[in-house]
C-alpha cells in the first residue's frame, strides 16, 4: 500500500515491515486483498499452522526466533509432503505496534523466505488483547498426484527418521526451569544447542524431492515422534515396531539419558522436533538415506511397519515393551 | 484423524466437528497435516482474513454467526477479485473445547462451506488462553491473469458499488449500546436487520463473473467505503468525486440520517459492510450495474474516478466537500 494517502496504522506497519519482503510477483507488493499464486497443472500442497505466545513459544524467547519458528513449522510440513515451497501468507495478531518486536521479526521473516526460497505473498494484521498469535498458511508444489501423504504406510516398509529426536523437548526444559538445566550448568555450548533446537526448528527441506521418489508415508515430527507415529499408522492402517536403541539423538541427549537425568520416554513424546518420520518400502531405503548423506542430513532407520490396528510398540534393548505415558503434546 | 489410535483432544476434536466438513477430495479426510488443491493452469487467488473476539466480533455474539463472518469476510474478498471458491483452511485459537460453542460454529461452517461452494481442505486447533481467534485463509480460481486488481482504476472510470453501505455499523453500534438503539427502540424489525448485517455478511460471489468481465479494479468494503476507496485509489494512481447522496442506504440507515441520530459520515467510515466496490469504464457500467439486476443484487453508481492523487472527495447535494474526520477501522 502507498504511502501518499496513508490512513490506517494497519497499512503503515504494512508498509513498514512487510512490503519489503514482498518481492514475489504474486504478492501485487500487498497493495491488494489477495495474492496470486500461479500454476501449470501441478498439485498446490496447502498447509497451515499456528503458533500462540506461551504456548508455541514463550514470551520472552527473541522475536528473530519467533518468526523464524512459525514460518519452519510451516515449512517442515512442505519439506515432509515432497513439497518444493512456493510461498506463504500471514496472519499476525499483536498487542501492539512496537518497532523494536517488529523490527527483527519481520527482518528474521524475510531471511527465512528468501533463504527456503518461500516468499511473503500477503497476509492479514489485527489487533488482540491477548497472547501474540502467528498463523502461517504456506504453498508447495509437487507433480500431479505425488504428495507424499500419510496413508501409504504397508507391513515390512521400514520407517526412517532425520536429523535427532528430543534435543527441542530439553532445550524447552531448560528455558522453563527443568531437570536437564541442572545436569548441563557447567556446558553452555549444550545449552544452547538445546535451546536452539527448541527455538529454530531445521525444516528439512533438502529431502523433498527424495521422499517423493522414495517414501509410501511422512509427515513431519511436531508433536512427538510416539504420537505423530501413531497417528502414522492410523492413517495407514497399520502398526509397527520401534527399537528405541535405534532412534537417533544428539550426545548431549544420549548423556542425560545415560544419567538419568530424563527418561528416553520423555524424548520420544517431547514436541518440536520437526524432523521428517517416513516409510519406505525395503528395497529404497538406502536409497533414501544415501540422498540424506548426500544432503548432510542424517536419515536413519529406527523400525519396521506391521500388520494390525494397535498401538505402535517401543522395545528397548532387550526387546521388552516401553511404557509410554504421555505420547504427545496435546492442546486439549 | 481416526478414532481407534487418538492420543490427543485436538485430534478428537478434528474428528468430532470437523471431518464432517471436509468432503473435498483435497483434504484427504483431514488425516494429513496437508492439503491439495489441484490446478490445471489457472491461477489461484489466495487470500487470509482473521476474526478476534471483542475486536471484530463480540464474545457474546452466537457461534453459529461467528463461523459465518470468518468465512464470509474471505468469500467476499473472493467476490471482489472475480474468483471461484475453491476452499479454504481454518486456524482456530480456542480457550476451551466447549461443545456448546464448537457444534454450533461447525454446523454453521459447515452450511455456508457447502452453500458457497468453498469446501475446509484443513487446519491447524490451537490452545490459547486469551480471546478466541478465527484465521482463515481462502483459495479461488480464475482464468490465468484475470484476477481484477486494486490497481486499474481510471479516469473516467465509474465507481460503483453492491448492496447499502452503513448497515453493519449500524447493527454494531446497536450492539454496544450506541444512539441508533433508542432511534430504533419501537422497531425490533429494523434493530434485528441492522444487527444481522453485522454478524453475518452478505459475500457478492454472485457477480464475481461480471466483474471480472467489466471492472477495471475491485476490492471489497470491510474498513469502511471511505478508507478503502482512498486504498483503491492510491493503488491505481487516481482519484475520486464521491456524490454522497448517491451512496446507497437501507431505508432504516436512511431514515436514521434524516432524523438526524447518525451523520452520514459514520455510515461512509463505518466497517463490515463487505459490499464490492469497483470501477468500471463508462461503457461497461450498465452490463455490470445489469448483471447485478440479474444477480438479485442492486448495484449502484456512486462517483467517478478522476486524475490526480488527492484524497477522494465527498460532495453532498449542494457540491460542497464533507470533512470525514475518520476514513475508517484501523487496528492501530
Amino acid at each position: 500500500m502507498q504511502d501518499k494517502n496513508q490512513t490506517s496504522g494497519e497499512d503503515s506497519l504494512i508498509a513498514r515491515y512487510f512490503m519489503p519482503l514482498a518481492t514475489d510477483p504474486g504478492a501485487l507488493g500487498l497493495v491488494d486483498d489477495a495474492a496470486v499464486l500461479a500454476s501449470s497443472g501441478e498439485d498446490i500442497v496447502v498447509t497451515v499452522d499456528a503458533v500462540v505466545e506461551g504456548v508455541h513459544y514463550l514470551a520472552a524467547d527473541p522475536p528473530d526466533t519467533i518468526a523464524r519458528k512459525a514460518l519452519r513449522v510451516n515449512l517442515s510440513d512442505l519439506a515432509a509432503k515432497g513439497a518444493s515451497p512456493a510461498g506463504f501468507v500471514l496472519t499476525l495478531a499483536l498487542r501492539s505496534k512496537d518497532d523494536s518486536w517488529l523490527r527483527p521479526f519481520a527482518d528474521a521473516l524475510g531471511e527465512d523466505a528468501r533463504a527456503f526460497a518461500c516468499p511473503l505473498l500477503g497476509g492479514d494484521t489485527v489487533s488482540t488483547p491477548g497472547p501474540q498469535m502467528i498463523s502461517i498458511t504456506a504453498f508447495g508444489r509437487v507433480p500431479k498426484g505425488r504428495m507424499v501423504g500419510r496413508t501409504g504406510a504397508r507391513p515390512g516398509d521400514h520407517i526412517l527418521v532425520t536429523g535427532t529426536i528430543g534435543d527441542a523437548a530439553l532445550g524447552l526444559d531448560l528455558l522453563t526451569g527443568g531437570a536437564a538445566g541442572g545436569a548441563l550448568a557447567s556446558d553452555s555450548a549444550a545449552r544452547e544447542a538445546l535451546v536452539s533446537r527448541y527455538r529454530i526448528p531445521q525444516p528439512r527441506n533438502a529431502l523433498a524431492q527424495a521422499l517423493r521418489d522414495h517414501a509410501s508415508a511422512a509427515m513431519d515430527v511436531s508433536d512427538g515422534l510416539a504420537g505423530d507415529l501413531t497417528k502414522l499408522c492410523a492413517a495407514s492402517g497399520v502398526s509397527a515396531t520401534i527399537e528405541v536403541a535405534s532412534v537417533p539423538l544428539s550426545a548431549t541427549a544420549a548423556g542425560l539419558v545415560a544419567r538419568n537425568v530424563v527418561g528416553v520416554e520423555t524424548l520420544l513424546a517431547g514436541g518440536d522436533d520437526y524432523e521428517v518420520l517416513c516409510t519406505v518400502p525395503p528395497a529404497r531405503s538406502d536409497a533414501l538415506i544415501a540422498a540424506g548423506r548426500a544432503a548432510g542430513l542424517a536419515v536413519t532407520m529406527i523400525g519396521t511397519i506391521v500388520a494390525g490396528n494397535e498401538r505402535p510398540r517401543f522395545l528397548d534393548g532387550q526387546g521388552r515393551d516401553l511404557i509410554l505415558k504421555r505420547l504427545s503434546y496435546s492442546h486439549f
